[in-house]
Parts: structure tokens; C-alpha cells; sequence
């Protein structure tokens, strides 16, 4: 099989889980497939996850990167959805099972085939080939079969469209399930990646947004994407306050937490959506609290192909865009650290320019 | 303030948690209030939790008993819903705020007032009368605001009739809230007092029932009771085929547990809904399982009075009777211990006429 030239970063081990440059190979594009050369990818914290290993199930070496910017550079046979040179977006899905009923419905994120969708980094590309890992974002270009490649809108700047790839749709995609609608109350907690989109998004629903963060010095920075009210999480006062008031919580928090400090400030018949936390809650839940109001406790995971290409043109109609600060490759590793520091505002996306300096 | 001589069963401390007789008085019917004689009473694990102080939150001397069923032998002068002699029911609550969004509603058993609903026992009558505890069913009699009392269709054992008045309500208004019907695939988990009315009622809304149970010897009654498929939860092959496999889950276990076991079997969407738990799980969810297939995990408190009204009319029509042991209050103790060792079938209710042979 005719390979291409990739060059990327790569956590190679868990005990080296710094990423450091690496070369390597992908097969060149099917019938079905596109060749795209990356110009952005974001930089998502479950990439830092992976990398860490947390999830325990990390192939090494792992490539990160689902929040892809690129260009078609070449396509192959049956390819009729795109043509060399256009603008186009991969998210966290490169495949799907196709057969199962979720995949039927549109619900690729959901496939219930004997190994679920196929991620873009850290999954194996069919259930017979399990040698063949899948390599990310994190490189200058990635073969992708044209149905998992979303057209990137000319409205929307190309530098910050990248997280809307992940953490656009993961946000979007429960506000739209569970019909958020014009003058719901809705509660955003965690105010990072994802967070920060959740706000515009419900924001531009028509939602009243009251944004839930830890950290004191992202409040004026919240306001102004969108958030009506802003609640710092330790003032107990504050959150005593805000008891039963919320309509609907979309809980971005990438690390475990005490769900029951949230659920309270549900009404009755409100829900909770845990989207950032892939894993148990910090302490068992209290049925107490969710039954004396009828509150649910779901999650919500990334979302549908249909869905990410109807966010990319949500965000070009509403204006919205993510508030990214562009680093060179050459400082990934440094970007993590202050992800966990929470010190970012509110996405790195990687300038895929940088691997040109690397050499083979 | 005119007073009424009742007899009764109470738990007098926390430390003396068996139940003795106890003479008591209680105030003679108000304008709006009915006086009535009480014939049955069914016994509720929540009575034992009650009596335990499961809860921390138990008022001595507790009179239990919120599944009653009785004659009025007097009526408030305003009354207009019920006469003399008319056979009625008294279940879980005895007020409610009347002014909250919810009391407005009709949902009074999520009355969001400041003290929330008054409980038929352990409950108080008014934030201004802390002193002033409400006494329940374990009685021969009690007074009730007509807007709390249940005419009981003339079509249902008044003899069986009483733990629909808890146990019935408590499965009916989850089941209807998330619109179970024809063909929905449901869950019941413990096949106990609520378990038994839920197979019953969801396979009378259409669904297609598979309970789980931990008890092997309650298959063939639960089938009888009208459920497609019986699964013993210690089967750990059974519980992994059923994986993905059912719409909603009515968890009735009265005790702590592990959610997680539960939230597998749910499909894509799936709501599980607690209503036997009043306190934290066993162990914290894990999000993981939930977020992947889009799932909820919910709680669900008693019903409305008005939906109280509807499940007895329900179970009259589709023939629906809790499967009771009648037994004399004499023999509560040794009630509440059978009930802990599951050897009951499926409710016990107390035959007041039992309480004529204790002496004032």
C-alpha cells in the first residue's frame, strides 16, 4: 500500500508523557478518502488525558490532536463531497460502524458496533486490523474518509474554528438535545475549552447563562462571551443562593468532582449533563437530592457528524468563536502544564506551520 | 381545642426502635378536615427506615404508616368532597404549602415551600407548630384536610387497596412522567412492595417487563405478576446479555446499592429512575458509562394527589391488586423483620380491627 510522509508529535511512553517530534507513515487515501494537509489543530484536555494515560487505555505512541484545520490536497476516486483545495475540519470520529441503529440514525457518537466509532487518535481503524492505531491532529496531515470531514464555512476564521471541531459540538449537542430554547435558565460549570463555548452557544439559543467557575479571574472574560451571571464556586453563599434556580447544568469539568454540589442548583425536572468527565464522580451521588425534585444526572458524549457541520454554521451565523492563543508545536508541552494550572484563556490551538522546522 | 382519644403503635426512641401500643390524642377535625376510622394500613420499608432513624431526621414517640385505608365518620363543616361513610385513603402526604410553583401545579409532593410537604407521619403541620408532630396509619384513627383524602373506587379489596396509596403511586407517576407505553421495553429492580405494583401497572401500560430481582424464589410470581423476563442480578451472564436492552428502569431497592450494575442495561437514551433510596448510592456513578450511550440517571419522589386519584381508578380498571398478608398490629415487629430477611409476599397491611383488644 503507497504510503504518505507524516511528521507529528508523539507521547511515546506513559512514564515519557512529554510529547517530542516523531515521523511516520499513513496509507495513502482510498476511493472514499481525502488527503488533508493540517494548518490548525486545537489543543483538547482530553489530549492531555490520553497522553497521561488516565483513561488506561492509551496506545503508545499516541498522537493527540481532534480539533483539525486543513486543506484537501488530494482526493481519492469515488470522493464527490469536496475537491483539492477546500477548507475542511476533522473532529474526534474518523469512522463509524455504519450498521448499528444509533449510525443509522445519524448518531455515529453513539455507534453501538462491536467497537463503537473510530477515534481519531487511539483507535484502531476496524476490528481486524487492531495493530493499526490511529495518529491525530498533532502532525501535518491525516487521511480521512470524506463522510467523517466536515466543510469549514467562510464566515468563520480558520486560526479559531478548530475547537469548534470537539469542543463546539460536545457543548452543542446536549443544549440541542435537550432543547434549550429562549429564556431557559441555563448553567454552565467549568469555564475552559469547552465551557467557554457552551456560554456563547446557550447564550445564542436564547438561554439566561449563569456560568459556575472556580477561578475568580475568569469573570469579566465570562460576561463578555455571554454569561448573564457568573458564580464563583467556592462562595458558599453564592451557591446556596443559586439552589433550584437552573433549569438545565452542562458540566464541563475534565477531572472528577462532587456531583451534588451542582445537582442543588437544579429546579424541578431539571438535568444535569456531565460532558468533560469521562469516569466516576469523586463521591456517590445522593438519590435524596434528585428525588425530592425530579432531577436527572446524564451525560452526553461529543456529538454526531450532522451535529458538528450544524455548530460550524451555528457559530458562523451567531458570530460565535472560540477565544484560542496560537503556540508553535515546539510548545505543547508547556501548554499542558498550564492547562492543568488552568491558566489558559481558553484554547491553544497548535500553528501546524511549526513542524516545518523539524527535521525528518 | 377539642381533642380525639387514638389508639396506636409507636416507636418511642431510638434505642427502643420496636414498636409498642401508645394511647394519644388528636385534633378534632378543623372546617375543611375529616375524621377518619381507620381499617387498613399497609406496611412501607419507608416505615421501618422511619422507625430505625435510617434517616436521622425521626421525631419520638413515630406512629408510621402512610398506606391507610378507612371510613369517614366525621366531616368539617365546610367539607364537600366526602360524606359519612364513604370508604377513602390517605397516603403519603397530609399538606402541602399551596403556594409554591409546584402546590399551583398539582404536584404537591414537590412542594417547594419552606418546609416542603407534610408528611402523613413524622411530619410537621406548620413551621409556626414545630412541637406539633403528625402521627400516621398505625392507628385507629386520624384526621385529614379533605383536599389529602382519596375516594377509593368501589371496584378495588379495600383490603389490598391500601399499598397503592404509597406503593402504587410511587411507580405510577415515574412511569407515566417519562410516558412509558406500548411496547416500551422497562426494568424493574427489586421485586418487593413497589417493585410488585410497578411490574403490574408498566405491564398494563403496554411495556414489556424484565424484573431483576435478587431473590430466585420470586420468579415464577413475578411472572405471574405480569413481567416477559425474570433476571436473578447475582447471574452475572444474565445481566451482561441484557446490556443495552431496555428503554427506562424503575430501581424500587430500598437500600444503598451500586447504580452502575443498573445504567448498563440501559439502551441509548435510556432513563433509570431511583425511587426506593432516599440517601447516597453505594458507590459514585461513573460517567463514563453514562455519557456513552447518552444516558440519565434520575429520581422520582411518591406522586401528586391527583395522581394518587388516577392509579387507584388504574388499577381498578386494568384488575391491578397488591399482592397483601393481612396481619394483626400485634405482630409488627416481627413484621419489620421478615421484611429485612425478604421473606415477604409482597406487602403485609395491618388489619386495624386488631387494636380493639389493646387496652387504653
Amino acid at each position: 500500500m503507497e504510503k504518505i510522509k507524516t511528521k507529528g508529535y508523539a507521547a511515546k511512553g506513559s512514564i515519557l508523557s512529554s510529547l517530542s517530534y516523531m515521523n511516520f507513515e499513513r496509507n495513502a487515501p482510498k476511493a472514499d478518502e481525502v488527503l488533508i494537509e493540517i494548518l490548525y489543530c486545537g489543543v483538547c484536555h482530553s489530549d492531555l488525558h490520553q497522553v497521561k494515560n488516565d483513561w488506561k487505555n492509551t496506545i503508545y505512541p499516541c498522537v493527540p490532536g481532534h480539533e483539525i484545520i486543513g486543506k484537501i490536497i488530494q482526493t481519492g476516486s469515488s470522493v464527490t463531497k469536496f475537491k483539492t483545495g477546500d477548507t475542511v475540519g476533522v473532529g474526534c470520529m474518523i469512522d463509524s460502524c455504519g450498521a448499528c441503529a444509533s449510525c443509522k440514525e445519524g448518531e455515529e457518537n453513539y455507534c453501538e458496533g462491536p467497537v463503537g466509532w473510530t477515534a481519531t487518535y487511539n483507535g484502531y481503524m476496524k476490528p481486524k486490523d487492531k495493530e493499526f492505531n490511529t495518529y491525530g491532529g498533532y502532525s501535518d496531515n491525516i487521511v480521512v474518509k470524506e463522510s467523517f470531514v466536515l466543510a469549514i464555512p467562510v464566515a468563520l476564521d480558520i486560526k479559531a474554528a478548530a475547537p469548534v471541531l470537539c469542543a463546539g459540538v460536545t457543548t452543542y449537542s446536549p443544549l440541542k438535545h435537550w432543547d434549550i430554547k429562549k429564556g431557559d435558565k441555563v448553567g454552565v460549570v467549568g469555564i475552559g475549552g469547552l465551557g467557554h463555548m457552551a456560554v456563547q452557544i446557550a447564550a445564542a439559543m436564547g438561554a439566561e447563562v449563569t456560568a459556575i467557575t472556580a477561578t475568580e479571574e475568569k469573570k469579566n472574560e465570562t460576561i463578555t462571551l455571554g454569561a448573564s451571571h457568573v458564580i464563583i464556586s467556592s462562595d458558599e453563599k453564592a451557591m446556596e443562593a443559586a439552589e433550584l434556580s437552573l433549569d438545565f447544568i452542562l458540566n464541563t469539568i475534565p477531572d472528577q468532582y462532587d456531583i451534588n454540589t451542582f445537582v442543588k442548583l437544579l429546579k424541578k425536572n431539571g438535568v444535569i449533563v456531565a460532558v468533560g468527565l469521562l469516569g466516576p464522580y469523586k463521591k456517590p451521588t445522593d438519590n435524596n437530592e434528585v428525588a425530592f425534585h425530579r432531577r436527572s444526572v446524564a451525560g452526553s458524549l461529543i456529538g454526531s457528524i450532522a451535529e458538528t457541520q450544524e455548530v460550524l454554521e451555528f457559530c458562523a451565523e451567531n458570530n460565535i468563536s472560540p477565544m484560542v492563543e496560537l503556540i508553535p508545536i515546539q510548545e505543547i508541552n508547556a501548554a499542558f502544564d498550564k492547562m492543568v494550572d488552568k491558566e489558559i484563556r481558553f484554547r491553544y490551538v497548535i500553528d501546524m506551520q511549526s513542524l516545518k522546522q523539524e527535521k525528518e
